[in-house]
């Protein structure tokens, strides 16, 4: 079961040396989940063989335009090629106004429901959620309201040992009962303790998006253990007062961060265009949190189960 | 001195098979004009090395997202590249409010003044002039309020004939009379005509460009001789019907406007993405109008003084 991300787009403020700016897919077995949108997504979308038909949910972070310029161009672009399942939006105040301004002067009308969802860039709560996944708001520090995103994919059923519905002749009633943790009573009266039965299903996996923001320490209970932090790094420590002036943070910044938040792997991005090579970010952040990745344009990166031994790795 | 225009995005509705929606520059002896903005222009500018800075004027014929998606971000990014000088923006009704809508959200203020220009999409009426060009908008029928935009190089003074400088010993008073069209006295009180002195200019050039329209012959007086056309061509005419059911024109439409408007260069674009081959589109308008080229991304046309003795071309 797959949980994967894919970098569009990691320059900021405007497109410079072949990057874009913000655009992220989470893919979480099967389900795409589109994090923030700047100009071009639709068009990286296609390189990278990203299926729009899959993305359901798009979550807009704040309102600056290299997080949210593409997102006109998609939302027609999907009526277009025929898209008929609604799309759930999540974004801040004014969202809405912004899209549908658009949509009244082209005289265009969606060929499927948009839902907006406005969120609450001041609290950490959930915002959306199906059988998989939940998601939550992370309220972040910067110009305009902005918030991150915590995605956790929900406890799985546990599993059926399938050697024991031979040996105890378990019947359907029962085997559903100890999935859902019961103990099972059999026909000759034995009571069979669930842990005889099942063992515990995978560990749940986690990303949490943090980009635009001020250095914040308030984020840590939110983000502590997940398996993925991207953490914007727009400047390097040298920069630090131009970060502090425009709300932003440096990859030393996002790497405390990281180790505060005993995290998995740390992604950065959100690169300053003064630098045309973002090596320089990773290696800043992996003097203070070792497991640190510049993201870069197409990047792949995989989050296996924890049962399956492995650690998050950049795929390609 | 140049007269060149330069294809930026020749697809229709969204970005497919390599090619991006409208958006095109005419440079007119170095000055830039840029016509319609569909999302991702401002890398495609980069890409073609298409100098920002020697824009002043931008011409957005209709409010459907495929001509004007991209605005929003050019102009922003004109503003963080540190743009002083100010932008003149024609448009129809709704340009300033989906622009402003957009900067009032993320808290943008230009570094440069910007000044909309709202058209009148009904009349052909001169827009925009300076020392060098006239700019009319030009009717056009679409499902939305549209016009096309005709550009002509306005007269240039006479030319002094150098020899007749020494040959009379003419003052800089006199030689700029002669500019001016006027008869010399000279000392001797011998008046010299003017045409002994000068020779004609160079003849203006000039460029009308036709999108999104239904064929009409309507706008066949403002275009009679223009040296070069770019006329839609969204669909072949085996989809005749498909075109006049959503207000566009054939490749064959495109190539009888030519033929009647007696143009020096028909030009071909916002092909339909169901056609992966635009040589298609190029041939059916050839049948009827021998000077007919496909517009390709990137593609240039430079159009020489006729004086020049030489024809509109293809450069690259």
């Amino acid at each position: 079961m797959i949980f994967e991300l894919t970098f569009l787009g990691t320059n900021s403020a405007l497109p410079a040396h072949g990057r874009y700016p913000s655009a992220q897919v989470l893919n979480i077995q099967d389900q795409l989940f589109l994090i923030d949108c700047g100009e071009g997504t639709q068009s990286r979308m296609v390189e990278y063989e990203i299926r729009q038909s899959k993305i359901s949910q798009i979550f807009i972070s704040h309102l600056h335009g290299d997080h949210v310029f593409g997102l006109i161009g998609l939302l027609t672009s999907l009526s277009l090629i025929g898209r008929k399942q609604k799309i759930d939006l999540f974004g801040p105040a004014g969202i809405k106004e912004i899209i549908e301004v658009q949509l009244r002067y082209s005289q265009t009308k969606l060929a499927y429901p948009l839902e907006f969802h406005i969120t609450n860039t001041e609290t950490f709560q959930l915002i959306f959620e199906n059988n998989t996944v939940e998601v939550y708001s992370i309220p972040l520090i910067h110009r305009i309201p902005t918030n991150g995103f915590l995605f956790k994919e929900k406890e799985r059923p546990l599993k059926i040992i399938s050697e024991k519905i031979e040996e105890y002749g378990l019947s359907i009633p029962q085997i559903k009962a100890a999935k859902k943790g019961q103990d099972v009573l059999l026909d000759d009266d034995r009571l069979l303790p669930n842990h005889l039965l099942t063992k515990a299903s995978y560990t749940p996996r986690s990303y949490a998006y943090c980009s635009d923001t001020l250095y914040t320490e308030t984020i840590i209970p939110y983000i502590q253990h997940v398996d993925l932090l991207y953490h914007e790094s727009t400047f390097l420590k040298e920069n630090q007062q131009r970060a502090i002036e425009t709300m932003h943070s440096t990859a030393a910044d996002a790497a405390k961060i990281a180790l505060k938040g005993e995290v998995g792997m740390l992604l950065l991005g959100h690169y300053s265009s003064r630098h045309r090579d973002v090596n320089v970010f990773e290696k800043e952040a992996q003097t203070l949190f070792a497991n640190s990745v510049a993201g870069r344009e197409g990047m792949r990166v995989q989050v296996p189960y924890l049962e399956e031994m492995a650690k998050p790795q950049v795929v390609q």
